[in-house]
Order: C-alpha cells, then sequence, then structure tokens
C-alpha cells in the first residue's frame, strides 16, 4: 500500500492531491509542524535523512523529492495520466513548468524567505536582486497564463507541482500577488477542482487556503 | 538543428556533456559571463527572460531549465537513453537522484552561496544552519556512493544532472570535499569520461576543472 507522509503545510500537498487527481489509493499519515520553530516534528525528521517533505513509503520503498514523488506515482500507479509525451505538442512546455517549480519558482521563493529572516536592511543589494528575481519568475509565470489555462496547456503535473509556491508557500514568505491578474484566475481555477479540495480537506484541514 | 547555448562556467555544462554522451549532434556557442560581475552577459540574457542556463533551440523551440532540457534531448533525440524506466529495479534511485540534483543540491548551494555575500557573523544561525543542511545532503550523497559507482547505480542522466554542483558551482561556493571520500572517488570517476572531457574541452577549455 502506497503511504503518504504529509507534513502539514509543505510541498507534501502535493503528492496528496496527485493521488487525488489520479484517483489512486493511498494511506494518509499526517505530521504537524513545532509550532514555535515550524520545523517537522522528529518522527517526520526520521523518515528522511534531509527531513524533506514529501516523503512516501511502499514496501521496502521510502522516496521523497517532489519530483520524484510525483514521477514514481504516476508511472507506477497512474499509467502516465497527467503527463504530456514526447510526440505532444505541448512536450516542452510540460517539461518546463514541471522543472520550473521546483528548479526555479520554490528555490526563489525559498531563498527570499531565508534573506527576510535576517532583517537586512531595506535597500540591501542581495535582497533587492532576490526579490526582482522573484517578481521575474512570477511575472513568467503570469505571462505564460494569459495564453493558457494551465501551464502546460491541458491541466497537468506540472501544475501540481508549481502550485505550492504560489499558495502555501505564502505563508511562509507572503508576495502580493495584485499585479499578476493572470495567476488569480489560475488559482481561482485551480482551486474549485474536486481533487484539489479534497485533498486539502484530507490533509491540510485547518489551514485557509491561499488561493487570492 | 539543436543548438546548445552554453553559457561558461554555468548549469549549460549539463548539456554539452549529455548530448556527448548520447552521441547526438549540436551546435555550440560560447557565451562568457561579465569578468566582474559573474553574470550572464546581454546576448544570453535575451535568450530568456530569466537568463537562465542552459538554453538550448531548435526551430521555433527555445527551451530552459536544465531538468526539462535534460528530459527533453533524452526523449527527443536519444531513444530514451540514460534513463531508467519504471520496470528498472533502481528506477526510484534514479528518479530521486534526477531530482535531487536540482530540487536539492543546487538550491542549498545556491543559498550558502548568497548568504555568504553578505558578510554575517559566522555564528550568525541562519548561515550556520544553511551550511549544516549542505553538509546534510553532501553526506546522503557520498553514502550513496559508498553503496554505488553513480547516483541511480548505473551510469545515467542522473549523474548529469548532479554533477555540476559537486565540481563547477565550487567556484562559486567553494566546498572543501575532503570529509567526502566517496564523492571525491567518484568526480575521479566521471572525470575519467570520454564524453565528459570532450564535453568540457568543447564549453570551456580555460576552465581547470575541479575533480577532487
Amino acid at each position: 500500500m502506497l503511504t503518504i507522509h504529509h507534513l502539514r503545510k509543505s510541498q507534501s500537498e502535493r503528492s496528496v492531491w496527485l493521488c487525488e487527481e489520479l484517483e489512486v489509493p493511498y494511506e494518509l499519515m499526517c505530521y504537524d509542524r513545532d509550532p514555535v520553530t515550524l520545523l517537522a516534528p522528529p518522527d517526520y525528521k526520521k523518515l528522511h535523512p534531509m527531513g524533506a517533505a514529501p516523503v512516501i513509503t511502499e514496501g521496502e520503498l521510502t522516496l521523497a523529492e517532489s519530483g520524484a514523488v510525483t514521477e514514481y506515482i504516476i508511472e507506477k500507479h497512474g499509467q502516465g495520466r497527467l503527463t504530456l509525451g514526447a510526440t505532444h505538442p505541448d512536450f516542452a512546455q510540460y517539461l518546463y513548468w514541471f522543472h520550473f517549480a521546483n528548479g526555479t519558482l520554490q528555490p526563489v521563493m525559498g531563498r527570499n524567505m531565508f534573506l527576510r529572516r535576517l532583517n537586512l536592511p531595506p535597500d540591501n543589494a542581495t535582497l533587492v536582486a532576490t526579490l526582482a528575481r522573484l517578481h521575474l519568475a512570477l511575472d513568467m509565470v503570469d505571462r505564460r497564463l494569459r495564453e493558457v489555462d494551465f501551464l502546460a496547456g491541458p491541466f497537468s503535473a506540472a501544475d501540481i507541482m508549481a502550485f505550492f509556491s504560489l499558495t502555501t508557500m505564502r505563508y511562509f514568505f507572503p508576495v502580493d500577488l495584485a499585479p499578476y491578474g493572470h495567476i488569480r484566475a489560475y488559482l481561482g481555477r485551480i482551486g474549485e477542482r474536486e481533487a484539489y479540495r479534497r485533498a486539502m480537506r484530507k490533509g491540510d484541514p485547518d489551514m485557509a487556503l491561499l488561493l487570492a
């Protein structure tokens, strides 16, 4: 049986949502962050040497890293659904946005979060450049979503990879999305998906969703 | 014709190396970093809204993001070689290390690089925690390489994804690999691969390789 170890308010919401979209059966184990440090609790950290979320287990297998977990579930349990293959006209778009999620967007959110903790003067050059880079990334997403409803074109695993950084991650680094009307419309579109709503009800029932 | 736009001393070395491993024909366009700021030159930044490396072009297509470029070249030009499929016993290992490269290792190297520029006191808590996280990541890699010659088991695209952060990236954030004997042996093993040596000769002929 596939078990999703879900650290609440974390990237593991992707794995719960993916299984709901694919209607793949799974056992859900939920873990709360430490209320003061916001870090994963010791039980969660024991699952993986880096204490990373998500973690899934299945028999002897323990697997972390969002991109890996997503591909694993899709290939092993989802018959390759929610991907676009090499013959699809949007194949390159699919690959780009899938990898952009954790290769660019989430790292730049994380880097801004870290810098903010240092209480630097607001004109610090590194701070200014890192925030500018985040807005460059958001602007790219917004321009893409002016053209299409979902990142790859059709709804796909690229959306499941990217959505966390635009929503729940804003609890860790608040970003005003007012200038990004197409992103906000996209958050609304995804927020209406039954599978997304089921996933969030199961995994993070007490968390208000940042869908605007 | 596939064109690799290679920003010297950057993650785009992966794409050159991948094509050499697969013996996929490509045109190589090289761009030098600004000698003072170390940033990509204006010509390179024009290729992509975020000025990211690698960028490939092919007909109408312009594609960035290492993970996407790697998968694109493998699927479109490499007949799926250098990947492990869902029926391979090391499939999950392949996925993990492929995504670990730019989902964990490279972001934590980048975050350390950024923090170092701020000249914080060496006992700053964020600095200490971020450096500890890097060593946790390196320790994971080292323990994996005690068991196997290459990250997924057999040599694969996971190695091509991860190698930059262990070598060329150390020009941007120096890390002493002395405690990591298995990583150092791995650098030597990869450094002997003809395709790697050809790629580095073509793309970065003036750069000393950090293979120890």
